[in-house]
């Protein structure tokens, strides 16, 4: 077998891929052969040591892969040899709030998916739907998942409710059908009329430009008739046009606001956040049932995670060299074989 | 102006229709010229004296109408003359969870609705969705605040989530849309292969005849490959089938189960109830809040209420008496002018 | 009748203090002879015309009073003459989150408690607990009813808990003896070994000084193992400190952090608020069904606000300048009779 | 090492002693040495093939044990050996609310607490509060687990709220002791003037006789000036009666209702659940999450759970039959050595 291993800190010029002995599972273990890999920015801040939880040293990166069961160790129930799984991003995260407990992430403390054979405790993992090909399956363990928490993970998004998503990354897309699919209403934000159009497509009943309208918290907030949105999926935007556009007593979801992701924005003040009245709750991908119970709806709606590009098991650097100039809209998946 | 009243126990022939001087708003009244009155079940027990909340005597009764503003009393400020409003079931229930002290009902204690002009206080009312006739938003109060309160008063349903309704009562066929709206799949009871046909058009994933398949619960479960429903709407039902029908840590919504409702059902245990492993909520219409925010749904998917028909404000007692007599899909509306 | 009225960017010196008829309750109405008015900032922002939400020119100030009921108007039913109340300060919010259908307010909005007689719609009015005096008791509508809504609005906090309390302001204060009622840990920052004293003798389980030590985030994390508080009752503190302070998953209720109010903190960046990984909830009082809950363990634990000083009628621009210094423990009171 | 094992259906008699090898840890697993079994109805249920989940034949029975880890396999990082710890009673279920997936069940499903040294998942302990015996710390897994979340577990009892108790059992007992703590005022039943003397010293603040007073649904309901209590932990109790006591919009927590269990108490009918207008709450235990956080103020309130009588590790079959009599007051605990 081949595994990528980081040097963090190191960027992505300290990848290196290296043949191992093929390993076999342990009691409660499972092995999968790793079918596609997509790429997200947690790689990029992983190798480049910007990441905020601990990363280990030689780990095999990639925290979001999809794949086969291959074999199963003594005591496994929940899968079986040739079950089509996704591994959750953090194997012990069940249910329930996030917590330092279940901290250990795949592709910074334990070994990822950049990998053709990985082992994963039967914990963590989960079916896929049917009717999704690995490609379009690697997008729900990180994309899909975080989209689906920001929505149901706190107070769940009701029919009616208006919802704001910004940009067109992978999060931002999934939510943007998710909260269709509920019933709400959703108005997204984009920089291109390109991309609006295709915002647009996907459902979004209002487009807003960002850059043509820099204060577009009070444009969006004029599109509700003055009262607000009910609830942000904020990925890396400017909170504070957010909590601008955000009705009293919404929900901001705030996502991937990693460290120094956000410097362009202006610095915020307890008063901005206190007068919006709106809670502020950061959130990290999901849980496993969270997984569960988002499947059941990507099954019975079909709906597909858009796929923009993929790359072979060798172009990884190349991958995530593209990944980081941005510019597209889907995700940029590895294919491993 | 004229009006009905009512002497609880005395039933349909003890309904009066009287003459009244036209009645002038005081601080924080509304007056009304009512549109339209949906008939509900509630009004047959009010009358029969079977009611469960304390009836006065000579109220009028109609727990749900709809109508105009034409003419508001000093202080108020959220309605004005002219505006489209329905009356909410329970004036005093603002928000939060249902208590003793909103249990004040129009048509029961306080004067309901058939009557041609209405007071009410300016807490009590709700704008009306555009899109919807009188006749139409008659069935909002109660019909519809009950479907919605039962699929997002508890634990909000999610996407992907399955909803059981139980037959073609209004509660179980505005549940049934709004809960597609909402992204669930949906299984309903019927007992015609034609009704059968009505629910599959409004939207039904499944429809289960409960004359044709007596144990329907386990029927019901079979279709959720064993897992059980995430929720049941359940209108005077048998629970015990329900509670068959139930995932664990599923809930029913329990709705309209009056005194003697169920007495066709067998006797349950509380094994029954804990083996289930279901949460069982009862519920009584819903908070203002709550109508006001399934209106905004209401409007956003021009969601149209069913009118089986309508009579005249002089037939109230002929269209409570085909009311009782049932066999019929949609609302039974009085028209007032 | 005497009453107290204010313009808005005046200043203490705006107060005009004017004779008027003794009004009448309308339909609905309550007139309340007041006894008891406690001072608070809002007080001082209205006056400065610096409050966040509109102030009605003239309008009587004083958000935060008690009475006993003298008259009643028409279709009056939840009290009675003779009975003792609280005035809510936000006398059209009765239950649920708030919302702007609430946000008229006494004291800026709506004519306040800086009067003799008050007329107050029955629906905003709570029966207060026997045990307290007028002047004990004004210190619940607002002070109180704050601290009950820190502590259990959003996911209630658990016994076993650890909360967090910053000064010795009323609302802090009373936070630090609910939270030991609700069997949870408290920790207290201070800023002198005087109110330190003070702090243990409320209950609290630990105090930090926070001159002492400025990164008290830390120093308070450190007290938790490393782990983090599980809540904060953040009024007017750094609230970078407390994002320090607080666990993965734990809450922040924000209260009273108006504009400006924080100017000495150093700016946030929404990265420290996604790395904090808690809840930010901001909140405004609450509503009437939180004041009559926490008047439940007000009563079976004969909680007494603390009363620092009191101020006749007539003395009201003095006791203003007071308050506004600051630096004592407890309500200020003005007696009205 | 020796372990007792059991044959569905034969009862206590059909167990037998056995030696085994000394098991080793595998991959994840923790080798404990069992110092104190708390024995519980389950285990009788167990025996005599009444138990409603799957019992595996030659099962080793014990569903709440406590010991000390002995030795860790590879890649274990919760515990250490030396470490003093519980099993989980459902080792699956780690957070959120319970369901199919979690529901292998020690004692019944997999290997239980009656051998000397048990294999258990690292996922599936929790570590034991410092100040209690490994005797006392026997309650914790099940008796006190259940009654912290029928406290918690849906909405979470308030300080000030009015919880009412049914009868001498380890889970009303803690329930009374954990309401107490959490600041709720405490309503118990009891059959004896001995028994409530008892409960009045753990806190009880009024006690009611259920022999004296069959009707004592109504009698509780007096007690609370009419108004019913915010919640029941309802162990085996009538739940006619406890559907008479509780309040409108209260909660009854439902433990311990197996099938049969409640063969004296008179049907219910599905009109009496809905009058009552109380959601009824079936719950199992709780979950890992529950477990720890219970600790926490187990530990901080230095609670005690109450050991009527230790048995030897040889007694099993006399600690059940004793058991199974009941009568006492407390738990009963073997000894492992």
């Amino acid at each position: 077998m081949k595994s990528y291993h980081l040097r963090s800190g190191a960027g992505i010029d300290g990848l290196t891929l290296r043949e191992h002995d093929d390993p076999r599972p342990a009691f409660g273990q499972v092995l999968l052969r790793v079918h596609a890999t997509a790429l997200s920015m947690r790689e990029l801040l992983v190798l480049e040591g910007d990441y905020p939880l601990p990363v280990r040293d030689d780990v095999v990166p990639g925290c979001a892969g999809v794949g086969e069961v291959v074999a199963i160790g003594p005591g496994v129930t929940r899968v079986a040899p040739g079950d089509r799984v996704a591994a959750t991003v953090f194997p012990d995260w069940i249910d329930g709030p996030f917590g330092l407990d279940y901290a250990a992430q795949l592709g910074s403390w334990r070994d990822g998916m950049l990998t053709d054979l990985a082992l994963a405790g039967e914990q963590g993992l989960v079916r896929l739907p049917d009717h999704l090909s690995y490609a379009e399956a690697a997008a729900l363990p990180l994309t899909a998942v975080t989209a689906w928490n920001a929505l149901t993970g706190g107070r769940p998004a009701l029919p009616g409710e208006t919802v704001l998503t910004l940009g067109s990354g992978g999060v931002s897309l999934f939510a943007l059908q998710l909260a269709k699919l509920a019933g709400a209403r959703v108005i997204a934000t984009t920089s291109s009329p390109a991309k609006a159009e295709q915002l647009r497509e996907l459902g979004a009943d209002e487009v807003v430009g960002y850059r043509a309208t820099p204060e577009w918290g009070a444009e969006v907030r004029r599109l509700t008739d003055g009262r607000g949105v009910d609830r942000v999926v904020d990925v890396v935007g400017d909170l504070a046009q957010s909590l601008a556009a955000t009705a009293l007593g919404g929900e901001i979801a705030l996502v991937g606001h990693w460290l120094g992701a956000d410097t362009e924005g202006p610095a915020l003040s307890s008063a901005a956040l206190f007068n919006a009245g709106a809670v502020v709750r950061p959130l990290a991908v999901g849980s496993r049932a969270q997984f569960e119970a988002m499947n059941r709806v990507v099954a019975s709606a079909r709906l597909r995670p858009l796929v923009h590009r993929e790359f072979g098991f060798d172009e990884v650097p190349e991958a995530l060299r593209y990944y980081g100039k941005g510019g597209f809209v889907g995700n940029v998946v590895i294919r491993h074989s």
